[in-house]
């Protein structure tokens, strides 16, 4: 068993939005960033599964943020891996700015060959990834199933150059990107803490066009991101 | 007179397009980034200005690339400020990976009242400025002053929430975005080099619809970046 390990980081200018304040993209980021860190360092990083054209894939992520960091603030990210099957392994994440808790998050991911679109076996990690597991709860409940929406409302664009992983698939991040830039810009000013669940399902491809839908209810918006072929990703953001 | 500064980071997973190599819009991040940072260190970073309401725009840069530096190498990078008068400031760069140069540039700023949106006379910041000032020549020509296109193509988009800075203007490396998005991916994958000038004549606000154009002379492109109203604009790339 090992300990929960933790990475520094400042809010840079680049990483806030118009209120001066992290935005919960870069919140997100912050917690991929460390994700990718850790398992590098860890030895199950994607440079160690390079070789075998196996790469990670986050299938779903859950983060609730009660306090946006602002510019400058000094934040320290813990992250743990606390469970870990055949076909899934779960990442936990807390945030903290000084003695205070801003932000936690759960993430699932799966491994995937690159070559044959197929998920692997994790067993194949079994020794190292146990080595690095951690006698921790997740900090907050684990990502929800999202269901089908009827959309109120929707948003297209073709996926370009710089959204592109080494893959030629949409990054994550756009995904995050797609769904607050399609919110009322007052929710985002008045933010005093949110909770988002995503669900990765498939994933978009250079040139293809991709169009987000979205409805809420009160204070609940969901959202899905759809190809002309299939959908991509459901997300649900409620504001508290 | 002070030294050269010099920066020291690594290429992330999250720096590089699908080549796996730092994009261009990376490597002028890694610039831009260390010419906030330096500033900030230096006495007359935006947080410096903030008080009376001033702050730096980036009126034009020119940057040379010879080589995009691999995911996780690492790269350091030299910033120094080597011209100064009431209107203007030059800041170069250089980029090395190990012995090797791989990128520079020149950039100009101007000091700009939020309140007002008229130009700052920087005399203001002359004391503070002449300690940093570096007896270094820049290390490519000066920026190019660019003259309208025709464009032969053109694309259009609105400037969303994940686009603006605090002033809720889209922010510089999204015009860098735009650029590489609209030039063929064989162009970008079979780079072995090129130089960007880059002119900013004003400001997209949120909502605005962006429009950029294009044409091109054999290697070297042309845009032209345009809000319904004014020219955003100016850049042109020319492939090695």
């Amino acid at each position: 068993m090992a300990e929960i390990t933790t990475y520094k980081n400042m809010v840079q200018p680049k990483s806030v939005d118009f209120t001066r304040r992290a935005s919960v993209a870069s919140i997100i980021g912050y917690m991929l960033d460390v994700a990718g860190e850790d398992a590098e360092r860890k030895g199950f990083g994607i440079s160690a599964l390079d070789s075998a054209s196996n790469t990670w894939v986050l299938s779903r992520l859950a983060v609730e943020i009660t306090a946006q960091p602002k510019q400058y603030e000094d934040i320290a990210i813990d992250t743990w891996v606390n469970e870990f099957n055949r076909l899934s392994s779960t990442r936990n994440f807390r945030i903290h700015r000084g003695a205070e808790c801003v932000a936690a998050g759960v993430s699932q991911w799966c491994m995937l060959n690159m070559e044959s679109r197929q998920v692997v076996d994790m067993s194949i990690l079994k020794d190292t990834y146990m080595q690095a597991m951690v006698d921790e709860p997740s900090p907050i409940p684990s990502p929800a199933r999202l269901r089908p929406i009827t959309p109120i409302g929707n948003a297209s664009r073709p996926v370009v150059y710089s959204d592109i992983d080494f893959n030629r698939h949409m990054n994550t991040m756009r995904y995050i990107d797609l769904i607050f830039d399609n919110v009322p810009l007052e929710l985002i000013e008045q933010n005093n803490g949110l909770r988002i669940d995503l669900n990765f399902i498939a994933e978009a491809r250079y040139g293809e066009v991709v169009t987000i839908g979205w409805v809420n209810e009160g204070n609940i918006w969901s959202f899905e991101i759809s190809s002309a072929e299939r959908v991509l990703c459901r997300a649900k953001v409620e504001f508290k």
